[in-house]
């Protein structure tokens, strides 16, 4: 197989390249981004895939695509014609140019939008309400609409919260005191959270992502519609009991932020059957997670 | 008001300059499409928009656009290129440029999907399953995301079944068979149904079709999310009484094909809710719904 990866440079992507080195991935690999830190293990091309000859060059090479490339939500916000070119017209061009072949398109559970009161299943509509989840899910329907007429395969997967990005780069992301609570409890800094402890939010390591990601990428399944990655349902006071036990979080303090609370915080009880079927994974409890998050610090 | 109609020139494009007429319509009117057929009552630019500069002169003159242009279904499906082009790039593009503007965005019931078994309502979720109505939905996600951050204001109506259009004009539509039984009636033609007289579809005619588009032109109401417009669930047998009253239907004959009965002829019960409270109406019955053909033909 010959793997290409878009955002290999970013932090699900740098998750996804540990998770070929450590299994000894067999094909070839190509890893994309605008800009890479350091020496890659892979053949790494610095080029912007809005250039669409680079897009063509990738699409002769790979005859799979993990697609992480992604303007995260709030800069989605503040400049949606920027959103549309790398969120949706970016994917769309991708998705034509892979015609007969594979994609695993990295999609997010923003696309179901804020208003999430029952259980989420592999049914539940979308109803994006953010101009980010509208263009992850406009790509979604693109996706569905090329498996169903044959014109490639592939899995479109939903991210859910990927932690703990590193300090800094959460940012962009509303939910980016997901990660910080990690750095805090790391380094015992003061934080205040701009959530209640009975918040409760979707949470992957970026190490089980990378292998769920790695794995759709190799498996011979496809689906047209996409489907929510498995994930842990996590209460903050569950997630700082733990943290508690392999940090330092007596700085830590509350604010609750009403839209925060709603968006990145209010999350039901999740079913993931037919990504469970295909065999992706959350991560095994709370204490894994945490684990895997400092490990990879 | 400075009022543009994209599409001007097609079927229901027609109507909507005959309502316009009809009404006394009292603002500026300017008609755009590739081409038109004979004079034309108000101005008629005969250009393409997806020529962006077409679409700015588009954006600067008008302060409200209806929004008719679209490739039909089964030549979407044929060239899913093309169809990005016309059927998301395009509305795309205007939305970008009707900032601070008003748009009326013709969508499709297309964007159901086939798989309707119960009522459909205001909040039935859309579950396009073709080329056609899934980018058409992506179009109408893309109104709801400009909507809701206030970039434009608005109505996004997904149009039923629009009687009669035209012979011939039905071409690249797999509903052809609705417009082309009201042509048999009329002449007295043999036609062979490919539904049986128990098959259900939403029906409107297209001069119903034409006064509610010109009413969420001229309403102050804005809705991000699409709404189905008004349309009399119509039994083809039903249908055919009320043409055998007004014409001939001894030559029409049935031989059922399953594609068309899923997608054209399986339409459960529709509520419309929300268009209704707006002010928009379906034909009154039947009868009214079969004169109004005949008196366009």
């Amino acid at each position: 197989m010959r793997l290409a990866i878009t955002g290999a440079g970013g932090f699900v992507g740098r998750a996804v390249v540990r998770q070929l080195e450590q299994c000894r991935f067999p094909g070839e690999v190509r890893l994309y981004d605008r800009a890479f830190d350091g020496q890659q293990s892979f053949s790494a091309i610095a080029a912007d895939l809005c250039d669409r000859s680079v897009l063509d060059d990738l699409a002769a090479f790979a005859d799979c695509v993990i697609h992480l490339v992604a303007l995260p939500g709030a800069a989605a916000a503040a400049d949606p014609g920027l959103s549309r070119r790398v969120n949706l017209d970016l994917p769309l061009n991708l998705l034509e140019r892979m015609k007969g072949k594979r994609v695993v398109y990295a999609s997010s559970i923003a696309v179901l939008g804020g208003d999430l009161r029952d259980k989420v299943t592999d049914v539940t509509p979308a109803r994006p309400d953010s101009t980010y989840g509208t263009h992850k899910h406009k790509a979604e329907l693109a996706f569905a609409d090329s498996v169903r007429r044959g014109a490639l395969s592939g899995l479109a997967l939903r991210l859910p919260g990927v932690v703990a990005r590193p300090p800094g780069a959460a940012a962009g992301f509303g939910s980016a005191f997901l990660s910080e609570v990690f750095h805090a409890a790391r380094t015992g800094a003061d934080y205040l959270l701009p959530v209640e402890p009975d918040a409760t939010s979707w949470l992957i390591s970026a190490e089980a992502c990378a292998a769920n990601l790695v794995h759709a990428a190799t498996a011979d399944t496809s689906l047209p519609q996409a489907i929510t990655m498995p994930a842990l349902t996590v209460r903050m006071a569950d997630l700082l009991l733990q943290l508690g036990i392999v940090g330092d979080v007596r700085g830590i303090g509350f604010h609750e932020q009403p839209a925060i609370r709603r968006a990145f915080g209010s999350y039901p009880e999740l079913t993931t059957d037919r990504a469970t079927e295909l065999g992706l994974r959350a991560d095994a409890d709370i204490a894994q997670l945490v684990a895997r998050v400092f490990a990879n610090g």
